[in-house]
């Protein structure tokens, strides 16, 4: 099965496929979909809603991965960034895809084993666990990744002790 | 030409369509799409999305008119209606329709007269600008009216100095 992860963004939606064999994940595809700050904003969801689209018909993912929003200060980002996050998911929902969604602590637990791990072993699991070369750059491409594999672990481990 | 306003929202989104000819408004349609928290949120902003494709379907409004989110404090609330806006505002671009944000301070100049006007003052003259009956509930319906009338008025405004 075909997991897409993604990092919620407006300037930057990094996004991650990754494949799920058996005991082993696969990296099928990942980048980012960008958007330029002069553009309308109406524009910039659209062009983010077509290309999460054009991501899912192309690879036809089962499930989307995505971490929640935490903001602790500024709301006009958290109101943002949301606007673009709402879209993102709808661009799954209207796909079929299943959407599951990890706080930053659930995706740390999933891909390092503990939730105080920082984001540079975050990082570096995500290139182990997928047999990269690099991290990927820049880090909402590594996240997007991250929350991917975070889904797919718990996958696994209801698998094993056969939870549904 | 007619004219879609909304109050963006994730349980209520408030609406109301307006006709502009010559000097007078008249109010087509308004009303709320509403979703139930217990729905799962994927689900709750596609039934939005597919509700504000329904209505542009039906009424083929020019302009969609929309209030800016502002929030002071509840962070975690600004983030799910910030969600909801992005599919709401989503719906109107992928249909051709412009769009056009107002601030609260914009509304009540463009609707009563003066910045500092209260919520009952806006009603009231949305209302009576209507021609209604009685002011329309929830208080959603009224504030997307307000912000249909408000562009309505400042398109009037721009149409008698020439303003492009």
């Amino acid at each position: 099965m075909i997991i897409l992860g993604i990092d919620p963004g407006i300037a930057i939606v990094g996004y991650g496929l990754i494949e799920c064999k058996g005991n082993k994940f696969n990296a099928i595809e990942y980048g980012a979909i960008t958007t330029d700050s002069k553009c309308p904003f109406p524009y910039r969801i659209k062009t983010i809603y077509e290309e999460m689209i054009s991501l899912i018909d192309k690879y036809n993912p089962t499930d989307l991965a995505v971490e929640e929003l935490f903001f602790n200060k500024n709301v006009k980002t958290a109101i943002k960034v949301g606007q673009a996050r709402g879209v993102e998911i709808l661009a799954a929902v209207n796909k079929g895809v299943n959407i599951y969604e990890y706080t930053p602590l659930q995706i740390k637990q999933g891909v390092v084993g503990y939730g105080r791990a920082d984001k540079k072993q975050v990082q570096e699991m995500v290139k182990m666990l997928l047999n990269l070369k690099d991290i990927p750059k820049p880090d909402d491409v590594a996240d997007a990744l991250a929350v991917a594999l975070c889904h797919g672990s718990s996958l696994k481990f209801k698998e094993m002790f056969r939870m549904r």
